[in-house]
């Protein structure tokens, strides 16, 4: 069956439920397996064997000063080790970010993934979700937020993990279901 | 006394009305010119020695498909003249953008902007603005939309000029006074 | 068979000739149709069943300004048509791109093809290969210009049509290959 | 006299040395400082405040797998604290980057540099430098590598920080020169 990984920090927790809503999608079409990068930007054992074993990895990490949070970052700069035999060539990659504004830099966080993606010669895939956006539009709708790379969501500054938007986490959900499928459409090939 | 040019492509009216708002707010700092790019991305004759003149020059365009419109762009192909002889250079530059959905890319319009400045090597500044992102902000705070690259609007979908968002404009009439009161610092110096 | 279509603009013929090593390269392992885009911005009668019809499609453009021609923009414009039906949902895309200098902001180009192709709801595949980048390197090396989220040539800004590296020629028909068989992976799915 | 900081990170003495000529270019116009950042991602004792003081900030990082190293970002994520209180407003910013390869994704580290400078309200300065990249162009030229946004250096990945290209330290010392020179402009304003 399709493997789909989770590779995510998250600071607060905000970015980790968005996590767990898009292993909840992905799950419905693949094996769906969450590794988590700490305060100090390392993985636990095992975690870079599951990722070499995955057919789709999704990046994830809050937006922080403009781009991933530093423990992502530590955890992309060792990802040299597996860059450097390519092992991760042609999986399918894709990537979700929380931050507290609507824009807020977010974009960057994600064509970050995309480039990070890129130097794997990984294969992209975004949301696939057209966005919500006319008068009659409501924040709970999906893709609100409105992003096409990756998922976004965006979570006020003084929310806590169970305030986030509701059209936040179905959107992370759709999201991932979306990975496991276009993952499982390159395995089956 | 500070000039201020802004040169807009406005496909349906919400673009050139931000630019309004851009220009009434440096008009409180700088003497303001705007340079309308017509339906063909031509500009108006004249155009070229407004922008030669100016302490500072703000780009205004739709985000369209992920970045300025057509119509932009070739305005943007055409200051190869200018660019060539380096007539621009060490000019104040500045963006902002329209577009109908939350993020919708318009990030990559305002980094594209910032681009288009480097080759010409002109300066550039942001809304230096905070975004508005508690619980208790309000769609009509100034920067909202939370933008730091430049300003951005989003007006819905099937909204007409006359419906843009009152904080949108407003976030673009403090933008624009910000982009004129620095280029009078660098006038002065 | 897998079909992959290459789109292209091309100012005085640098980027063509790419295109064309992109075709013989696809070639290997597809059927390759190539839509010229011309100096209107416009396309022939069919590029846009041509287009519909592929497996994947792959974006060319010199890098002007910083970023695509205006006419590849207005072709790009154009393509919200197929956007607003997804038409090209779940397609592979890929881009590429020539401009004199070594950088000279063809990145910037690069990822606007990936916002692009991310709005048209597509998959993205890069270069696949590894840059050349030792002390040992050479000018005609395969990937020495260095790029992975698409190809990219460098050639002089007095250089002929017939001066072209061979290095980024090459280079563009082993993208051209790996974006066929990446299409092919997903069409046998 | 005009202040000049340059915060560096440098895995292998390579982006220090770029630091260095920049330094030594700005230090003809202005007093310069150079903050390193050590290997764990942090500044020495006294750090905040020569930023605090300083009229212009470069950023200088290695690009790694695609953005700054994570040393940089931790930094630049520890930067949250002037940014709350707007401590860098109106300072000027600019960065440098060096990796192994001609690309290699360095356009998205200035970039990421770019975005951390327009959330802190600064303005941004670029090379101000044309790219040499007609056939007679050689290697050694001042921006061959042909960067607008910032500077960049190319240094093959088995080179020594005494094997840099003196073409991209004469442009890092330009560079330099430029933002001392723009800084010098705006504090006499």
């Amino acid at each position: 069956m399709t493997q789909v990984a989770i590779v995510v920090h998250s600071g607060y927790g905000h970015t980790l439920r968005m996590a767990q809503s898009v292993a909840k999608g992905a799950a419905e079409a693949a094996v769906v397996h969450t590794v988590e990068i700490d305060a100090d930007g390392n993985v636990p054992d095992g975690a870079w064997e599951t990722l070499r074993a995955a057919d789709a990895i999704v990046f994830g990490s809050p937006t922080y000063m403009g781009s991933v949070s530093w423990q992502f970052k530590k955890f992309a700069d060792a990802s040299s080790k597996p860059w450097f035999g390519q092992a991760w060539k042609d999986k399918l990659a894709a990537g979700f970010t929380n931050s507290a504004s609507m824009n807020g830099d977010k974009h960057s966080t994600l064509h970050y993934f995309m480039t990070l993606a890129m130097q794997h010669s990984m294969l992209w895939v975004g949301t696939g979700l057209m966005s919500s956006n006319s008068k009659a539009a409501t924040r709970e709708d999906v893709n609100y937020v409105a992003s096409f790379s990756g998922a976004m969501a965006a979570t006020p500054s003084d929310a806590g993990v169970d305030e986030m938007h509701a059209g936040d986490l179905e959107t992370a959900r759709l999201f991932g279901l979306r990975v496991a499928q276009q993952a499982a459409r390159l395995t089956t090939g």
